[in-house]
């Protein structure tokens, strides 16, 4: 019997990447999706279905967390609150979700340890992000070991992180080389046509396209 | 404006000692529930509503999570597993419920970090109680260094576990001398009605009643 990962992916770039590299190692992808009431959750959704089937997951668990939405709070929960559009800020953004991956971590464990898998993968990037806190080395390193402290002694589980240190433009040229489907992936925070393209995480995604002197294969609103 | 304390409250006697002590502390008592469809949980939910109204909460977070319906795996929240009612057995039970206090902190936390609350209370007993892994002071511990972590630079939390090294007996004497309302809470894992009196959390219940020499005011099917 393969060992398995459970992969946390949202059906963007980085998560989808994420999950193609625990394949290649070999896993069993488990793979788990969020809705949260996010503005592109129907796109999200969408991409991650059809991301995991090309990966052949063992089981997918598309759950619906509707915390956030009562919690309001960010961007991208809460309608009343714009999604910037006017470029990369310094500093946390108001499109941060207090504690999201804290949530996700820990749900994840929980799957984790029904499934006996050995493996949580998640696709968080340190430097070339958004800023937000919970993508942090520091913090998911820890947050290993809490899991560790809080499940059975037979749950061992190591969190990966494979893309934690990379650059955006990292990620495209690795994508390209595992052959990742990028035109199935979905990273806008506001669309769900065509993406906006000036939203920070488009524009993180643009940027690290044209740094690695790559076309991203999907359709923009903006020229 | 007098500090903030996110109480997690099950509607149980741990939980609710735990939020009383934080109101004597002087802290606002931000009340927060979970509702996981476990077998008990119209019932809980009363008692929690009960409670935080005499604690004078400031507010009041009443959340359903589907999650751990959908991930089964605990006689709790699946109806095909019998709660255990011949006696309280080593090791972890099957009424674990996999890293439930991961979820309900991580959670707490993004509560916390939105009503800008300085601790969260969290009812766990570590030494006298069910052999849950996710109830330890040193995952508590670890847990709260990994939320301070993932959260924001201005957010900073305690975790306050009052109980962690109590016997039930003296939970029962503490309740009494900071008059918590025992008559409100709720502690059965499977009757709504009359407290059934054999599953391990009545049994712990009673227990620690009978050593401290004090009467349960719940009304139990068994004599």
């Amino acid at each position: 019997m393969s060992k398995k990962a459970v992969c946390i992916m949202s059906g963007g770039m980085d998560s989808t990447l994420g999950a193609y590299l625990m394949k290649e190692r070999g896993y069993e992808v488990i793979a788990v999706h969020f809705n949260y009431d996010q503005r592109t959750e129907k796109k999200e959704r969408e991409a991650f279905h059809a991301i995991a089937d090309t990966l052949g997951a063992t089981n997918k668990y598309d759950l619906d967390i509707g915390f956030f939405k009562e919690l309001g709070a960010s961007a991208l929960t809460d309608r009343s609150i714009d999604v910037p559009v006017d470029g990369v800020e310094e500093g946390v953004p108001v499109t941060y979700v207090p504690f999201r991956n804290g949530i996700f971590l820990s749900m994840a464990a929980a799957i984790s340890e029904k499934e006996g898998a050995e493996v949580i993968c998640i696709g968080v990037v340190e430097e070339d992000s958004s800023g937000y806190p919970d993508c942090r080395e520091a913090y998911i390193t820890s947050m290993q070991e809490s899991i560790n402290l809080g499940t059975k002694e037979s749950t061992n589980i190591t969190i990966e992180m494979p893309l934690v240190h990379l650059k955006k433009s990292e990620i495209v040229l690795e994508s390209l080389k595992h052959h990742v489907p990028l035109a199935l992936t979905w990273s806008c925070y506001q669309n769900e046509d065509k993406a906006c393209g000036v939203c920070d995480s488009c524009r993180l995604r643009l940027n690290g396209f044209e740094q690695a002197g790559e076309k991203d294969p999907l359709d923009y609103a903006i020229d």
